[in-house]
């Protein structure tokens, strides 16, 4: 890699117009986004009482957002300044590096806000559409919800993308640092902060609602109904949007940077072509998507999908051999390969492709309630709580296993198609994210459909206002978008793998060019340091896991008293002639994530800066490396034991091993109430968590090599860099860890016994 | 590293003396162990009801273990043969590495066997003495019991190790290779067997007898008593010995390769007096624990601990100034650090023995009944058993952390002493764990006192013939026991993380001897294919854990169907008129834990293979640094989250919360029996997989080189054994599927049902 070094590149002429025509797809992708959000708008609107709850719905997601937005611009301006404070090769990138950053987190929370603010007025235009016109104009209102996300991520993504290419040319990877960062950690946040919100709602209405007093989900006479509802639109639809836009720009980044070194200016362009394709097909899919007579509303997802993405794949090699010369040497950068350009490039971009069809079969059969890992977690309920608690943590440790063997063969078929360059093999990587990325618009929309079809049927359920017939089609509806979940986070951790590994490949670069060749020491892997380091990358996996598993507990346990409360002191809930103070459990669910979301993000951000600081710039590579590998594992883990709980419990619901109401079907809401916070907080949140985590040791690794062994050499400043992130660390987890106290001791009291 | 090659060592003059002494100290040892024997076997037999039982408990035990052994003597002639046809120095390496394969193997079963022997015989014994003679005289055999297993795993290790050294010298550290992968794999196998064995036994004894029946634990009419308690035996107490025992082989076998290299003759010597200092410690820890009057079991334990740690400290110190010269060059092994030799050894020495006092201390505290994690997995009862398996989750996460940064800092602590070489930074590390190892006697006696106090316990409730007073008596021995079997759990892995560290340096140094320095590009941890190895070696841990739970979970079901057939088929159990068939059900688990424990293993075995012979020399690396990794994190939290939920338990059982009987000891009763195959069976078991995979890619490293770039080059054979191994992974993981099918099947049949 050391051969690799930065050569000027210019992107003018023919580029200069292909970089503008991406920034105009980029555009359209933006006006068709607004095309669907007219679409869904124009449905009616339903009956008066589904538009009260829906309201509800809206002010309590409206209200959350924006005091997560206050809340998170304190964080976004310290990263800031602390940007500008970072070495930087000239003034241009010291100043929009961190003005991009901000771009980035205001994209990443504009597609947060803009998805949930569509979900929230599209969830009750799908209840009325299921209960008035029938399923295809229902499942049309909801995929149209996700296809608006679906295209306003691309849309946002490739404009910033293009435009910094454009404006700073030689100096736009480094830009791109500042935007991808913003839009990693504002992602993160909204991740974990969301999780937390959706699934302590969740929880806790789930462990009063049906645990304790028996009454059906979404009840109307269960005070965290609205909470519950609010959850599922600022955790999976504004959470995972702003998650997938996050992956979607860092993808980019990590490709933009390592492309402009491996294949000089054309490097800058081609990882813009293949995402615009992408943009393009998506269109194409989404207009697609029309259920056919009796055909499954999965099955036309996946049509949808596979379409696309056979779309992108063809499209991409074509431009690959139109664009890219067939000599590496004229492409002036200086590195080769066996295999001529365009079919090194077109190879990895169908690698990703392929990889993301690999994965969206692999989370289907892991998860879904037609295949045997969920049967048998089902058929474990007949042997109580445990059992179903154990079979569900094997599916997902081996499910995870599955999952990674194909991430790692698409990561190794990439490197093999580079010959064993190492910095090319990177490259390769990078552009196998691309072609993952290709299929974001329509995986996005798959996603979205899910949190709004879960609406649809809350608000329907509560409003007493949907038949039989029309409770059954959004029964349906709900029950496609538990499985589009569950395959979007599959393939958001896979793309999180491919940039995380991109993005350290460039951590690496950096350091070289920073500290000249003879760095290479610090990099090999039987040091013991790095081995100290690779420990440590895995341990703020499991930290992070469980702090994030912790706080929905502490916050579902707050859910819990208060819902309680409201059984005990206001008369006639349960008959149905009082009225639950909905508002007072989504203040108490607000405050709590938010309160909760510091510390793992606080960690995040400075446990790269301890270890990097403070080991050294080796140590800090094996950590990486150690949370890359780690994190892979658990973020599935979590993901598909999660979603196989969930569905064992929809099979024992259907009536399979007693039905709903027997001892079956309790341990399978035990199963669920585990896994929620697995599947929906925990998990997805590791895919933020190693970008953040390597994007924070792009942007320090040239102060670190600085200071330890440049002009600025000072162990005294280094070491204390590092105990004070370290000492935030602590700081952080220790005041989480009393809040822990006072629900435990608050668990203990009598009155709290009494109660149950 | 390259720089560091290894001299030609001998052992002669004054060194010759000193191991001829570390022998004698050796049969010392082995002496204290027939004289504690003896001991154990004076004391009173108990009642005719109780002898009975033992009896049983006896036969099952032996039984299995005969089987287990003969089962395990294919692998071993595989082995064997396998190690025959592995590249070495010369014939004689060639021969004895096999044949001290076979005496490590040998060793490590005979430990098992014999603390099983001793224990079935020791729990009649503590039960007979708690009724007649009180508290002390129980416990003291109960220890005894313990001193003997840990004089014997001290006396064989020391024994092997030493009359390697005398009888190879230059060639010890090749043969003990040898003697260490023996030790390792039976361990492994004996761990994972024994493991399924006792928590299938235990989970279904649970599932049937407490869930279902509503009866006690190890009550009589429960036809899986006698099989949980041979479980004990054969798990907790022979696989726990095996393991320790294993450890103790390896950790030497490490320290002696790299210390030959860094410190030329008295390499081969040092690491020996150090463990040899520990067995004389030991002997006067065993003999210094003696109760004071009203001081708790576990008090005495921790003295008789904190005492020989003390005592190995300041003399391993004393040995190392008085041993080692004061100046590198005096060494003559052309490596040198800033600190003088002696400094540099009893450093490491030091921090080894500190590590172990901070992990008894961090264990003691997330899984003791009196601190705060245990009291707040309590309390989350009272909302349910959802709740109480996400607080144990999120104590065993965090609680992992703690102990791997714990572990990191000893790594880097010994790194430091070294002053950045790498070499001599990694027989830092082992000569650590040689300092861990000091207290290896006094942990394997509280160890083994756990199983004998918990199957003292189960024989007194059996017989029926223990009072009140000395029922409770057995109660806190078998409370105390639960305490230190976690402790030692916590030791065992951070000896394991120690030595796997030692052996992946020495797997470095061997490719740097067979390939040249021109290799060390091969091992920078940026290449794309070690990540791809990472992720891979981090998958390998998760399915190992996945597949260990899922062989308890199908073993379990196999003994619920048994004792539901026979309470349904045999009139009178409940009446205790009709007498259960025991051996029926003991054959079956061990049955189905044989069958079992071959998917694991030759998971252990065959994954290095593939990535080593497929991927190459680099990714293998990085592989095992992913393993070691995510296997530390994950054995930790395995392990803590179990001895958690188990005393959350104990507390509600104690009274809290509802107390025995309420809903909450129901939750709590879901707790424990998930965290069973965790603390038991998994957990444990990743001790002994990093060294079998760390110990393989050692032994292979040297055929990998050749065939990769050696005079033997060819890539089509390399490929070929890769293939084998994956092919025969992936035979073994679908048996075992397959096997999980028929289960499935069978829970599913509406007469299985109708039993519920």
């Amino acid at each position: 890699m050391p051969g690799i070094l930065p050569a000027v590149v210019e992107v003018e002429g023919g580029d200069f117009v292909l970089v503008a025509l991406v920034t105009a797809i980029s555009l359209g992708s933006l006006a068709m986004a607004a095309l669907f959000r007219q679409q869904v708008l124009a449905a009616p609107e339903g009956t008066e009482n589904m538009r009260r709850i829906a309201q509800a719905v809206q002010e309590g997601a409206n209200a959350y957002l924006g005091r997560q937005f206050r809340t998170l611009a304190i964080f976004a301006a310290i990263a800031f300044f602390a940007l500008m404070a970072l070495p930087a090769d000239d003034a241009t990138v010291r100043i929009f590096r961190s003005v991009f950053f901000l771009v980035g987190a205001g994209f990443s929370g504009a597609i947060g806000y803009l998805g949930m603010s569509l979900a929230v007025r599209a969830n009750l235009r799908v209840a009325a559409a299921a209960e008035n016109e029938g399923r295809d104009p229902a499942m049309n209102i909801g995929f149209r919800t996700g296809a608006f996300v679906g295209m306003a991520t691309v849309g946002l993504g490739l404009l910033g993308a293009s435009i910094v290419v454009l404006w700073f040319q030689d100096d736009a990877p480094k830009v791109l640092e500042g935007f991808g960062f913003g839009a990693a950690l504002l992602a993160m946040f909204m991740r974990v902060g969301g999780g937390i919100f959706t699934k302590a709602a969740d929880v806790g209405a789930d462990l009063v609602g049906k645990v304790e007093q028996g009454i059906p989900e979404d009840d109307p006479r269960n005070a965290a109904t609205i909470a519950d509802n609010v959850g599922d639109n600022v955790g999976d639809c504004a959470g995972m949007a702003a998650d997938l836009f996050e992956s979607y720009a860092v993808t980019l980044v990590a490709a933009l940077i390592l492309g402009s070194q491996a294949f000089g200016d054309k490097g800058l362009v081609f990882p813009l072509i293949v995402p615009a394709i992408g943009a393009l097909s998506a269109i194409g899919g989404v207009f697609l998507t029309k259920p056919r007579a009796g055909e499954s509303g999965l099955k036309t997802i996946n049509r949808a999908f596979y379409l696309s993405a056979a779309v992108g794949a063809v499209a991409s090699t074509i431009a690959a051999f139109i664009y890219l010369p067939s000599k590496w040497s004229e492409l002036g950068s200086g590195v080769s390969a066996e295999l001529s350009p365009p079919v090194f490039a077109s190879g990895a971009v169908v690698i990703g492709i392929v990889l993301a069809a690999a994965i969206l079969a692999l989370t289907g059969y892991f998860t879904g309630t037609e295949h045997k890992p969920v049967k048998d977690v089902a058929a474990t309920s007949l042997t109580g709580h445990a059992t179903v608690i154990l079979s569900g943590l094997s599916v997902g440790l081996e499910s995870a296993v599955y999952t990674a063997l194909v991430i790692g063969a698409a990561v190794f078929g990439a490197a093999l198609l580079a010959g064993g360059s190492g910095g090319l093999a990177l490259f390769a990587v990078a552009l196998a994210g691309c072609g993952l990325l290709t299929t974001v618009g329509v995986i996005v929309a798959m996603d979205t459909f899910g949190p709004v079809s879960d609406n649809a049927q809350g608000i329907a359920e509560m409003s007493g206002d949907v038949s039989e017939a029309g409770a059954q089609i959004l029964t349906e509806l709900d029950a496609v978008g538990n499985t589009t979940k569950a395959i979007t986070k599959g393939i958001a951790i896979a793309t999180a793998v491919l940039a995380a590994s991109a993005l350290f490949a460039s951590y690496t670069q950096s350091a070289f060019e920073e500290g000249g060749a003879f760095i290479a020491d610090e990099f090999l892997v039987y040091d013991a340091k790095l081995i100290v380091g690779a420990l440590l990358g895995a341990s703020v996996v499991f930290l992070f896991s469980g702090l994030a598993i912790n706080a929905v507990g502490r916050a579902a346990g707050a859910v819990v008293y208060e819902v309680r409360r409201q059984f005990r002191e206001i008369p006639g809930i349960m008959e149905g002639t009082g009225r639950p103070e909905y508002g007072k459990v989504v203040d108490i669910v607000t405050r709590d994530s938010l309160r909760e979301l510091a510390t793992p993000g606080i960690l995040a951000i400075l446990a790269p800066i301890a270890v990097g600081f403070g080991l050294g710039v080796g140590p800090l590579a094996g950590f990486l490396v150690g949370a890359i590998a780690s994190g892979t594992l658990m973020a599935v883990f979590l993901a598909n034991a999660g979603g196989a709980w969930d569905n064992a419990k929809k099979l024992v619901e259907d009536g399979h091993h007693g039905g709903k109401g027997s001892e079956a079907h309790a341990a399978t809401v035990t199963g669920d109430t585990v896994g929620d916070p697995f599947k929906d907080t925990a998990g997805p949140a590791i895919n933020p968590l190693l970008k953040v985590m390597n994007l924070v040791s792009l942007l320090i690794v040239g102060a670190i090599v600085n200071l330890s062994y440049g002009e600025d050499e000072n162990d005294v400043v280094r070491i204390l860099i590092a105990l004070a992130a370290a000492t935030g660390i602590a700081v952080a987890v220790y005041i989480s860890k009393q809040r822990e106290s006072q629900l435990g001791d608050d668990v203990d009291t009598p009155a709290a016994v009494e109660t149950v």
